[in-house]
Order: C-alpha cells, then structure tokens, then sequence
C-alpha cells in the first residue's frame, strides 16, 4: 500500500508480545545498586514499590514476555495506532525526505503513557494491590495512570510537581475525571515533601521529589504500590508495542526508515519506538541511524554524566547507573517543553554508552517553531515533548533538500498538545526563551551526585 | 468480523460523495425567504456570504455530490474514523444491548467540525477568497475553521460567545496556534456588536449575537465571506461522511442499529450520522429508530416553536422555517453542556415534523453523569455535547435490562473533552445544576420571534 496517508493495522494485528532488548544487547547493562551495601539491587529491595510480575520483567533475560489478554482489551480502546506519512508537511518543506510519524496521541489520554500504565495497573490489580501512587511532571503520565485505575478498579494518588499543578489546571480536572486524588508535590504529606518545604518554602518542585513523595507512600501501606512511567527496563519493554506495530506498517507502505529520531525525557517513547528498530539492526537486517532529541535546558545524554544515582531526590530508590544531571537537579520552572527528568533511563543510557543511538539538544523555540509548523500542514498540535524529535525531523529533511538525498525518516508523534496549549501561547507571544541549562548549574546539580557514583 | 472492539476503514474505503438527502424526503423543506420581501430568498441574496458552489449545494436537488480531492486528500488526516463496540460500557451497565459509537474525536482538533470547515475553506479559497469570518461558541466550530483555513492558507477571524472567550482559554490558544485572529463577541468592532454593548455593556453573548458580528463582518468586505458550521443544509451534507462510514463498519461488524441516538445543537453531527441511515429507512431498507437528544436548557425540538425566524440576533440573515426559540435567546452562561443554539437546522426540523425521527431533552446532571461513567469504561472523556447522547443510550441499554431485548443502539460520540474538563470539574465538585429553561424565559424569548413567522 505505498502511497497512503496512513498506515493503519487491524486489531487483531496488534502484538501479543513486548520486546526486551537487555537480552540482545553486547554487552549486559549494569545493575541497580542498594545504596547502603552498594551490592546489587534484588527482587526483595523492589518488592514494597513493586508487583511481583513487574519486578520480574525488570530483570528479564527473555527477549518476548506475552502481554495478558486482559491488557490487549484495552490496548485494543486505541491500538494499533496509525503510522502518519507527514505528506504535507513535507510540501511545505520541499524536502525529497519521506516523513513518517508514528502517532500516539490517539490513546483516550491522548500520549503513549497508557501503554505502560495499562499494564502496571493490571498487575497491581492481580497481585491484589488496591492502590497505586505515583508522580507526574507535566501531567501525561499521571492522567495515564488515572485511567488505567479506573479499568481495573485501583485507588490511584498522583503527587503533581507544583510547577505544573499551579499551570496546569486542565491536567488536575482529567485525573479526577478518572477518580484519582492529586497532590501538589512537594506536599505537606509525607517526609520527603516536608524536607523540602523546610528549606524551601516557595519550591516548585522536581519529578526527583515528585518520586521521593510517591514511593514513600507507597513503602508505608501494605496495600499500595508505586508506578513510574519512565526510566525503568520494564517500563521501557511496555512501550515496544509501538515500534513493533511501526515495523509491520513499514512493510505495508513497502518502506524502510533510513533515520529515527525521538525525544527523550526519561527515555520510554523513545525506547518503544527504537528498541524493535535497533533489534533489526543488530541482527544486520537495517542501517536505520537512530537519535535521541532532548532539550537544551535539560540535556542529560549530552551533557549529563554517566554514573550511579538516584532516581529521586531523597535517596530512597536504588543506585541506577544512567546518565544523570544530578538528582537534586530542579528544572528551570518556567520550561515548558517537558522532558524534566534528571536521569535517563539506565538502559537507554548503556545503549548509548555502547554508541548504537546519537543525541542532540535543541533550544525550546525552534521545537515550538516545528510544532507550529506540524499543526499548520499536518493538523495535529504536537504536545511539547515530541517537537524536539519534529525539530530534529525537519533538520534532517531540509539537509535532505541541500544534497537532494531521498531519506525516509521516521519519528515519534508521542502525544498531542490539547492539555499544554498555553506553553504555544507563550511560544505565539514571544516570551517563551530557550532557556538553555547554563554551566554554573549544571555543576551545581553534579556536586550533588552520591559519593562513588 | 464481528467480535471487534473497533471497526476500522483504510483510507481507500472513504466515502467520495456527500449525501443529500432534501430530494429523498416526501415533502420538500420550506424554503428559506427574504425578510423584506417575504419571496423565497435565491443565490443573489447569499453570494455576499457564501462561494457560488456552497449556494449550490445548499439548493441542490441532486442525491449525491463528489467531494473534491482536494478536500479528500486533507479528510484522510484522520478519516474514516473509527466505530466502536462500547463492550466495557455494556459490561458496567450489565445490559444485553449492544452499545455502538462513532469516534469523531480522532480529528486534529477532536471533533467532527473539521468534516464541514475543510471543504467550506477549500470552496472558497478556490473561488479566490482570502478571508473567512465566522462565530464560535464551545470553541469546536472556531477550532475546526483556523485548521481548516491554515491549510488551505486562508485568514480566518472569529467572534467567540464572550462567556465561552472568558471560560476557555485553551480554545482561543488553540485557534491563534492555527493562525486565526480571535475576538470576544459582543465586540465594539461591529454595529452589530456595539448595538448589544450599548444596551447590555456586561452581555455574556450569544451564537446569535457573535453570527450577526460575522456576517456583518463579512459582507462588508468583497475578499471576505462568511463560514458557518451547523444549521445549513450544505453544513449537514458535508457531515454525512460519518454515517455513511458507519452503514459500511456495520457491515463488517455484522449487525444493524436498532435505535440511532445523535445530540442536537444546530444539527449537523446528528444529520451528519443519521441521515445516511435514514435513507436506508424511507427505502425500507431498515427499521431503525432515531432520536435527537438536546439540553434541557435550551430545548428547542421539544419546546421550541416551529416558524420562519432569523438565524442570527441582528437578523442580517434570511428567515429560516425551524425550530427555534427565537433569535434573541441567550443561554445561561453557566450552561456548561455546548448545543446552545436558539434555532434547529430547517432541514432537521421538517423532518421532525414529518414525523421521522423522535427528540427528548435531558439536564446537564445526567449527562455528565453518563460521561464520567463512559471515561472510566472507555478511556474517552466525551466532549459535553455528546454526553447528551451518551446518556439517552444509557436509558436505552437499562431499558434493554429490564426487558431482556438485545438492542443495537447507535450513537455519536461526536468529540472529546479535552478542551472542556472545567465542565467536569463543575460536576465532580457538586456545583452544576440542570438549569432548565424556565417556562418565563421561554416565552420572553419567543416574544420576540419575528411578525408573521
């Protein structure tokens, strides 16, 4: 079917396997570290944060772990998502590049966050949990997990970062829609929240004590556990189902990328997306080039440091070795471009490390100049995040046009911008700055690095 | 394939004609007159406002009219759009109804708007306009028309109901992201306007009000004209994509709707969905049941007058034979539910009066009711107006439970509430009402219908 706009699977084409690429891998990546023996981590650490099945997929050494028939009938509200050719946007480019985009914004909540979500509530759910807590920055992931909840019937308590609670009404009124409580972190609820207020009373908070708030909640009550939407192996595994659907709809458009590029935070969209494609890669069946975009006032790839860290503010997860900025790192509060996270996912960061992916910051209006520009050609406003891969996307395209190169180049539309509008009105109005992270506090945030990190 | 959660179309399977169905009725509608003469208004007196082929197609006697590829080629972003098997609803509700919706929250700004603005744009670009004027109340329509004249390369400018400009920020950002120019209706840019603030300077507006602004606006300028997104019969052809993708994704689901349940405002999402099935049913091809459900609040099927009144406040417009409540209706600002019109398409009211379909009006309690039940089984929080329809289904399906009758009930989940989640957040916080439209406020509302209509 060359030719198309969009590249669209029947449902019952939708895989019934996750792809775990720590098995393919040449070399295994480091493990998790308890932070007072600086042994690694076992399944007995995780157990009070996380389901049994869960801790398992973590440290899975299998390359496909089935995905439960009751989490395909809700995967199936919004699977199998389409795979866009970006035909317009590439007119008004007048660009030879072939633009894909593997859309995700379809999900009721409109991201690629319930393609984890789902599945985190529904092991919860088996394993007996009646409630999960978790953290939510910009408000995706939170949302995702709300709705999650509700299918399976879970109590769900998000710690919103302050920043994002005060912007972000909208996001607050779609969590409760959903039946989840909110909280805007730091909180006067738990330890970490309070520790945090006592030296700064104004904070607006971090996803690193966003994390801290949410897990020792959950370590407190015998009948809760935590979820993160990102940075974790398992986490990262639920989101393949996106690039294995791309690959089929590559072969329905009688194609093959030559480029993928997506933005990365904590790293999941952009694992779900990569890790089929780079599968096929290392058994020597594509060339596909595959970049990570983040964004210049949060660049943990690129200027990051690859060490063991936190994965929040207080110290209470395990050690992950990934490349971090520094877990007591505080997004500059008027960022708007999402992907705040201090660390990238470990996995990610070793794939990286082992030089099979690149990566690139860009400054946030370029992206919001890109989304614009998306919005105007192809329809969909892009939420904040995948605009550093569209930016990226279009560089690429218009270096195609100088050297008249034909490549195709897939990318990530993660999400749509319906819940961050007001981050295109700043962009519209010309107060949105780049807001690149400067060298002072990029420094600072490593000071505070644990000790043999 | 029944069994499906969702039935899907490729791109290939799209409809490529609209439906008219005036040639199809046993009666002609009346025709639209000239407010000083009384004589039936012709394409002299529209060709200030409209391009020569929207005329045409508003009077055409033809059955079925191509739709240009042009505007096919910008249809394929997001149609055909899905049909979906309601399976996790039906289960909540424990009914043997089977509970079908049509899924026009997959366009780019999340309703079925676009399926008339792209086509409206496009007529009129191609006929060298550069301009299009138009007014929006919930914001789907305005949102609908900046996408649409952003691709086609069009200005749009559009006078948002005040109330809806104060509440919804996020609707005025996403026009302006498109590229349009918004302004608070009544604005002091108009006579019209400038009228109504001289007597009422706090007035919250009305559709009818913002409609005389840009109609005003658009007749005074030769490169202008003006776009409307409902009422019209040209308007409701163009929707009727979405029922003829639904008689074809009956097929492949192997069923037929027993009961066709659409909301109402101005008309076109419902005729959009119904009228392709109720061709089936005057050629006796089906014996479906179909019902308009409106608000409470402005209840103009079931309690409005059937007579010639003008579409718009200032009456700028011809007289339009309909159901209305008369121009000078202004709904209650804290009416959070959308389909505040104070008129019903002419062509939905005749056929209302021909006895063909059935309405009934329900208060904004139970419609947000029926939506939050529906977000927490189907992931999709529906936009308000379609709650309307969702929770007359949900009277059909517990009937069907007390009867034991397996039903197909049909309905039109006609957007998404991404835009409008204050709505619920007045719902789950206990502070909405009904706010029915009093007997008092009815007749000083239809007091004002015009002489002899």
């Amino acid at each position: 079917m060359p030719g198309r706009t969009k590249y669209l699977l029947d449902e019952t084409d939708m895989p019934t396997q996750w792809y775990n690429i720590a098995p393919d891998l040449p070399e295994p990546p480091p493990p998790p570290l308890h932070p007072g023996t600086g042994e690694p981590a076992g399944p007995d650490d995780l157990a009070p944060l996380f389901p049994q099945e869960l801790i398992a997929q973590e440290v899975s050494d299998q390359s496909y772990v089935d995905i439960p028939g009751a989490v395909l009938d809700v995967y199936r509200l919004w699977r199998p998502s389409p795979l866009f050719r970006a035909r317009r946007l590439e007119k008004a480019l007048g660009t030879p590049a072939r633009i894909y985009y593997k859309y995700e914004g379809v999900s009721p909540v409109g991201s690629h966050k319930p393609n984890t979500a789902v599945p985190q509530a529904y092991y919860n759910a088996a394993e007996g949990i009646t409630r999960l807590t978790t953290e939510t920055g910009a408000g995706q992931w939170g949302s995702a997990l709300a709705f999650a909840c509700a299918t399976y019937g879970l109590d769900c308590e998000v710690w919103q970062v302050r920043a994002s609670y005060d912007q972000k009404p909208y996001r607050k009124l779609m969590m409760e829609t959903y039946g989840a409580t909110l909280h805007p972190s730091p909180s006067e609820l738990t330890g970490a929240g309070r520790a945090v207020l006592a030296e700064h009373p104004d904070s607006t908070g971090s996803l690193g004590i966003a994390i801290s708030e949410a897990v020792e909640m959950a370590a407190a009550d015998q009948g809760a556990r935590y979820a993160l939407g990102s940075v974790l192996n398992h986490v990262l595994m639920h989101q393949t189902v996106i690039g294995e659907e791309a690959l089929r709809q590559f072969e329905l458009a009688e194609d093959t990328p030559d480029v993928l590029i997506g933005c990365t935070g904590g790293g999941s969209n952009f694992g779900g997306l990569a890790f089929p494609f780079l599968r096929e890669k290392l058994a020597g069946r594509s060339g596909v080039d595959i970049r990570a975009v983040e964004p210049a006032a949060c660049p943990t790839l690129t200027r990051g440091t690859y060490a063991y860290d936190f994965g929040d503010t207080a110290g209470l997860t395990p050690l992950l070795k990934m490349h971090t900025l520094g877990h007591e790192f505080i997004p500059d509060p008027i960022h708007a471009g999402g992907l705040r996270y201090h660390g990238m996912a470990p996995l990610l960061s070793h794939i990286y490390e082992l030089g099979l992916i690149g990566a690139q910051a860009i400054g946030q209006r370029e992206c919001f100049a890109a989304g614009v520009q998306f919005a105007r050609t192809e329809g969909v406003i892009p939420a904040p995040e995948p605009t550093h891969a569209l930016a990226a996307s279009i560089q690429e395209a218009l270096r195609c046009k100088e050297t008249g190169e034909s490549k195709a180049i897939l990318t990530a539309l993660c999400g749509h911008a319906h819940l961050d509008l007001p981050a295109y009105g700043a962009y519209l109005s010309g107060a949105m700055t780049d807001n690149e992270l400067s060298e002072s506090d990029l420094e600072q945030s490593l000071a505070g690095l644990p000790a043999g990190g």
